[in-house]
Parts: C-alpha cells; structure tokens; sequence
C-alpha cells in the first residue's frame, strides 16, 4: 500500500507545505524513519530529533510549519492525524467470510453475512452474531450472547451467556467477559454465593485489552458506555458502569457497583474501591487507590514516591510515627507560644 | 420460577410478616424492583429508598420487623436469606450429561456417570472426572489431574497434569491452575529453572474467578482448603496455603510459600510477601503490601491516601524527607528543654 | 529415576563427602525429606532444622563442609546446584512427535522435524515451528509467527500474528503474545486507535509465565532479550525492551516504550512508568511505582509501611499535612533562631 502526500492531503485535510508528489508507504518513527515513509512530530522536545530524520514526510502541528526543510503536513491534531494516516497504509485485509468446519455453532445461533468464524469457536443457542463480525479461532460466545456488526474477537476470548457487544468492538484474546461478579454471603461459617443473573452491557466502539476481566451483574447489568478503550488485564466488577469515552490503563481494577463517568483517564494499575461515582473527565493516576467518590474534573493521586531503598527504609519508618511527630510539632508549638506570651 | 412468600418461608425459614400468598419472580434491587419481585435490607442506611420501592416484599434482619407496610420476610440474616432466594428462584438448568464428539479425551481417563464435557475440551490419560461434573468448551485437564464431583469448569480452563480439585468447585474462564512456580536459581550469569514438581490441591467448595493464576508446588503442594472463595486475576505463587474459608479479592497476589489463616478477607490487589505466615480472621486492605508476618487477628492497611494532585505533590516531596524532618522536630524538642533547663 | 551420589557428583561436578552408594530418587524439603531424597541448604538460619532431617543426603556451600554428619554434597552454589539435581531426577518424558489430527494448520505454515502439536491447535499461514517445539492442546500462532527449536507452549497460549520466540522458551497456559499496544488519539471526542504495526521479539531461553500478557509494538518491535524470566499476570506495553536474564515477579507492569536493563530484578505487582529507562543490575522492590529512570545499580523502594488499621488511619491522615507539618517545623526553627539570635 502506498499513497502520495497529496493522495493523502486529499483524504484526510490538512495542509501540505512541499511536494506533493513523494510517495509514502508505511508510517514510522522519527529515529528510524526510511525515505519512504512519513513519520510525525507531536512534542517540540523532539525538534532536535527532527533535524537528523530521514523521513519522507513529516506531520507536524500549525507552531512547526515553517520550522521544516522536509516536506510535512501541517495538522491541527498531528498525533491523531498520524492515527489516520497509519490506517491508510495499514489497511486490515478484507474479511473472508465463512465458518471453518472445526466451529461448533448450536442450530438455533443465527449467524449474520459476511461473518468470519475461525478454528475450534464454540457458539450457544441464541447468541446473536451480526454481519461482519469475526470471531478467532478457540473464542466462545455463551447462549443468547449478541456481537453487534463490524466486531472483531481474536483467538480465544470468552464470553459467557446473556452479554451484548455493540458494533466495532476489538476484544483480544484472554479477555473473559460476563463470569461471575463476586458475591458471596456469610452464613454459619460458611460463604453462600449470590447468584449473579445481571450481564454485561458494551455500547459501540469499545476495545477491550487481552486477558481483561468484565464481570456480570449480581442482579443488574455491568455496563461499558461507548467508546471506552480498555487495556490489557483490567478488573471490572460486577454492576460498574464505565462513562462513554473513559480510557484505562493496564492492570486497573474497578470494584463492584462503582460508576465512573465519561471522558476519564485511569491509570495503571490504580484501583476504584466499591460503590463510588468518579466524576466525568477525571485523571486518576497510575498505581492511586481511589477509596471516597470524586465530584470535580482534575488530576488524582496517590502513589507512595520511590527512592533508593536506604532512604525509604528510613523515611518509611518515620511514617508509621508521622501521627505521633504531628503531635510532637503541636505540642513545640504550644511551649514556644506559652513563652512568647509569657515575655 | 416463581414462589409465593409463604412457599420461600416453608422451604428457608424466617418469618413471614403480610400476605403469604404474594407472589415473587425474580430477586431485584432496592431501586430498580418490580410487583413481582423480592428485595432486601441489610443495612438501615437504605431505609429511606424502601418507601418507595415498587418490590412485592422484602427480606429485613429482626430491627425492621415493625418499621414496613410492604410484605416482608424476617431473617437472622437478611443478606444470606436473600442468596438463599435468589438461588431458589434461579436455579441452574439440568445438566445435560454427554461428551461433545469434538472433545478430545484419552482412553484411560476416567469419566463419572452424569459428567457433561462440551466441545474442543482436552482430557489427558489418568484423569479423573468425578460425577456431575461439568467441563465447559476448550478447558485443558493434564495427566492424573482429578476434578470431584459436582464441580463446574467454565470454557477456557487449563488445569495442568497432577492437580486435583475438590468437590462443587466453580472455577472461572481463563483461570489457570497448576502452571510452574517461579523457581529460579542464579548460575554463572544465566538463570537456571528449578524443577516444580509439587501439584496443587484444592479442597471442596472453592470458587476461582477468571483469569486467576494458582501454581504448582517447587516441591511440595500448593494448597487451597476447602470454602475458599477467589475473585478473578489473582495470582497464587507455589507452595502457598490458603485457609478454608477465606475470601481474596480481585487482582490480589500472594507470594511463594506464605500461609495464609481461616476465614480472612483479602483485599483487592493487596499482595503478601513470600514465607509469611498470617493469623486466622485477618482483612487486608485493598492495595496494601503485607511485608512480615501476622500473628493477631484484626484489620491491617498500607495504602497511599490519594489526593488532588497538587496536594499530592507537595505532600510525596515532603515525604522523601521525612526522616529528616523527624531529627529537625527532635533538635527543636532539645532546644527548647535546653532552654527550659536553662531558665 | 534415580542416582547414586557418585553418579550424581560425577555429572554435575561438586565434592561428595560420605558413602557414595547412597541412592537418591528425589529431591525434598528439609522438613519432609525421606531416605531417598537429597535436600540442600542454601542458608545457615535453617541449620538447626538439618539436625533432624530424614533426608539421605544434603547439599551444601562450602562453609557447612564439616557441620554435618549426613552425606553431603559440597557445591559452590548449593541453591544453583540442586536446581541441576532436580533436572537430572525430573528429566521430561521424551518428546512424543505428530500432530493431533484436531489441529488445524495451514498448508503453508512450516513446521520442523520432532514437533508434537496438540489438539485444537490452530497455526496460520507462514508460521514457522522449528524442530522439537512441543505446542499444547487449544494454542494459536497467527499468521508469519515463528517459533525456535526446542521451545514449549503449555495449553491455550495466544500468539498473534508476525511475533518470534526464541529457542528453549517455555511459555504457560493464558499467556498471550502480541496483542495489540494501548495505542489512542483522542479526535473530535472519539478516540482513533493507533494501528499497532510491530511485532514481539522473543529471545532464547526465555520463561513467561500463566495469564502473561506482551503487547506488539506501535511502529516497532517489543523485545525481551535472551534468559528472561517472567512470572505470571505480567504486562509488558508496546515498544518496551527487557534487557537480557532480567527477572520480573508476579503481576508486575512495564509501560510504554520503557527500557530495562540486564540483570535486573523487579518485585511483584510493581510499575514502571512509560519512557523511562532503567539501568543494569537494579532491583525494584514488590508494589513500588517507578516514575523516573534509573541511572545507578541498586535497589528501589516505594512501598507504603502497613500496620493495624487504627494507626495507618492516623499517620495517613498526617500525611495529608505532611506539607504543612514541614512548613510549621520551619517556623518553629526560624523562631527559636531568632529567640537565639536575639539573646
């Protein structure tokens, strides 16, 4: 695949400076961008990098255009004209439709056209798939479960009965999506499981990271509003509602019943404990515990800073008495106010 | 499935308070409940949204015997009462017993009367699958690898070779049990892997979530007693002991060889280091890194309060010298009693 | 399987002192050894506990070569050396070569002289598996991937399209491969994906462990050198590079782009923030975040101190002031300075 810059200009908008007829064929990074391909520049830090780049082409933003001798596009969002551009050179393959003989897709499944069915894929009674949709080899899809259309599953994901994925979704493999939520009640010492007969609800345009866990509802659905992107190893549980357009970072956890809202940024490895509302266009940092509800936008945090091992030993020590030195600190303050009053 | 009050009562005690013949569908939430369904109250706290919950009735411990107009069911435990419901009115279809043609199943495993094993599973020689049990689509069980009765396997389980699995086990897609510990040893520059050559046992009862990882002993037995519960993503290192009856949340990681108590509640990626030994009926806080062993029951926590970033910042800066700032408060406290001396 | 002593010191090197006849069949923990096991001791602490081994034989540093009565082995690296006898004792049953007529391989995927393929297995077009890969029952290996010699998949490994794993890897159950990086541009209030372009570079002699998961690289390749051990539930982001025999525990996260060195250690469920770069031989430690490079050898700590829940309460609540207690220790200071100043 390959397009000229002025093909491209005229695809996608945006401003050419130079010629237009250099041809590019594959996206690349500014180190070790090859003469035939276009590479951008989001962050002005990486000017210096730019001077020595053999690129073909350069997609910059409006502040850069005439700091360049390579030709470039001037965008007005150059990261994400850069997303479009490398879609364009990237083109997935056509589906070839058809159901490999190895798929066991129970008689009443109704299987839409055009749909791509790999090796060893099992479907229950009722599951819904619409067209378009492929599904990679050794995925299961539980009975009544629906895929809406233009949906992509990869190799061995697992959706158990009664969840909905909207159109255009991307799950990767090891994704799980409907098991139990976790809910279990003590009785005469013995833990007796909750019966957990919500679903899982997935609106349109959401990824889904490998091996990510979403959890069913105990009694309602857990829902994933539309566009939310979701990394690898993430831990919804049951009856979250995740606000259209949130993105999460690897290893993330969200505790049962919470709901955040839409436009969030949740970092790796940070958690939400149970039953709280984080606000829409929320930044929660990476590694944060988010233990009270969040009502205003704005950046959260709540990493402990690390250090060389020495001085965390002692610093941590300190810690476990910053209670008590809080009271020593009061109790100086007293004795010096006691003796300025006392002069 | 539907029940009249006075048939739930019959079949699970408690006291019924209203119209016996109401009859209930389905359980609901407090907000969301229909005519036709049943409630609960476990906590005074939702009284307020009892007024106007549409439920046909309610299941309240003995404090509210007297505080509803609405039909209701008083129990010691109102929580556990409502599992009890809810699994009555939802109970799991019959197994339907029979091997799927695609499975792949060696010819001296052992197979039990009623076992029901769906498509593209793989059963190796020497295993042994008890009755009633069932194996979803794609689960792998290795060689001499026992699964006991009544138990449930999701689609997509692998249990490797030599592991044995107790009684009505749930275990949840994408778990894998019985992969090798994380047994290395250094040699002249290059690791060198220690054979694991222990199993993992698992006792009746248990519940594993998906995509959680427990793995096979160094030498010995990775062990889970029976009751225990396990929420998804939590990794469980070789040679640890879990004791019955205790509950781990998600993406909880406990360490080689450390033994954990009965009747624990293990927090949500908490983690416990490796050779600790912790008591009976200890909770761990979400987040929380247990680094030395535990000898008393009671509720331990070790996570960083978040806050606004900017607060944050400045409080994390000042954490990297507080060991300093503890000397600075103790020169001040001497100066001051110099002084106080001096007078 | 079993060995002499002799036969044992013969092929592995090492100084027998007592009988050489002694046979052993297996290797044991100190605790529970029986006649014909060997055990070792790696640490002085556990000296006491030898006195009552069973065990037929022990192996032992250099400084233990006098302090015992039992046949002992003396090795330089006791820990390094058992690892050898445990391989020598739990040598793998031999390859069993062919492939399961349920797997499903395309007609121009290669595959070399010895390989055992199990059922269900799926291997796409242009993959290459070199000789004596043993590939578990339910694995993908997408299109182009390559395998080396010698390597094993356990059941239900995902590998993506275009990945290469190096020779002698051992890769556990759930681990997945090469699935797309957490690539997003926000455009307009949706967010674009990134096509995920790179591929995933395997060295040789790499372990990677249950549930593992290893992103593709944006433009190009992630790479894990030669000798990398990764335990379970690790995510390793688009474009990071782990240097060669570097070490990470359990549920560890490596972002981005970032680079670690060689010989590194990094503890369970810790962070590394994406586009650092962390130096050789550095040791993180369990549930630390790092948030900037490292340049220095050394060991890493950010770990939050946990105690009972009463005082992590209030020492957590000081840290929120933590800043201000800074500030009002300064005053304090100023105060006596100048109370001194004027005297």
């Amino acid at each position: 695949m390959f397009f000229t810059l002025a093909g491209i200009v005229e695809r996608l908008g945006g401003e050419l400076v130079g010629e237009g007829g250099i041809i590019v064929q594959q996206v690349a990074a500014l180190e070790n961008a090859q003469a035939d391909t276009i590479t951008f520049l989001a962050n002005e830090r990486y000017l210096s990098k730019l001077k020595s780049t053999k690129a073909g082409a350069v997609i910059v933003g409006e502040d850069l255009r005439s700091a360049l001798d390579v030709p470039h596009i001037v965008a007005a969002n150059p990261y994400s004209y850069f997303a479009k551009v490398s879609a364009l050179l990237n083109s997935e393959p056509d589906t070839v439709p058809g159901v490999h003989p190895s798929a066991v897709i129970d008689s009443i499944a109704r299987i839409g056209d055009g749909v791509q069915i790999g090796p060893c894929v099992v479907i229950e009674a009722g599951a819904v798939i619409a067209s378009n949709v492929r599904i990679g080899a050794g995925c299961f899809i539980g009975a009544g479960s629906t895929i809406a259309e233009n949906s992509r599953l990869y190799a061995n994901v697992t959706i158990y009965k009664g969840c909905t994925v909207g159109a255009r979704a991307i799950i990767h493999s090891g994704a799980v999506i409907g098991a139990d939520g976790f809910g279990i009640a003590m009785d005469e010492g013995r833990w007796l499981k909750i019966p957990q007969i919500g679903g899982v609800k997935i609106g349109d345009d959401v990824e889904i990271g490998a091996n990510t866990t979403i959890d069913r509802g105990a009694i309602e659905d857990t829902i994933i509003e539309e566009g939310v992107k979701l990394d690898n190893q993430i831990q919804i549980a049951h009856n979250v509602r995740i606000g259209a357009h949130t993105a999460i970072a690897a290893c993330a956890g969200i505790a049962g019943s919470s709901r955040v809202g839409r436009y969030c940024r949740i970092g790796g490895a940070s958690g939400i404990a149970g039953h709280l509302s984080i606000a829409d266009q929320v930044e929660i940092s990476a590694h944060t515990l988010v233990t009270k509800s969040i009502t205003e936008p704005g950046t959260y945090t709540g990493a402990y800073p690390f250090e060389v091992n020495r001085d965390w030993r002692r610093n941590a020590a300190s810690l476990r008495n910053l209670g008590e030195l809080n009271e020593r600190v009061r109790v100086l303050e007293k004795a010096l106010e006691l003796r300025k009053k006392g002069k």
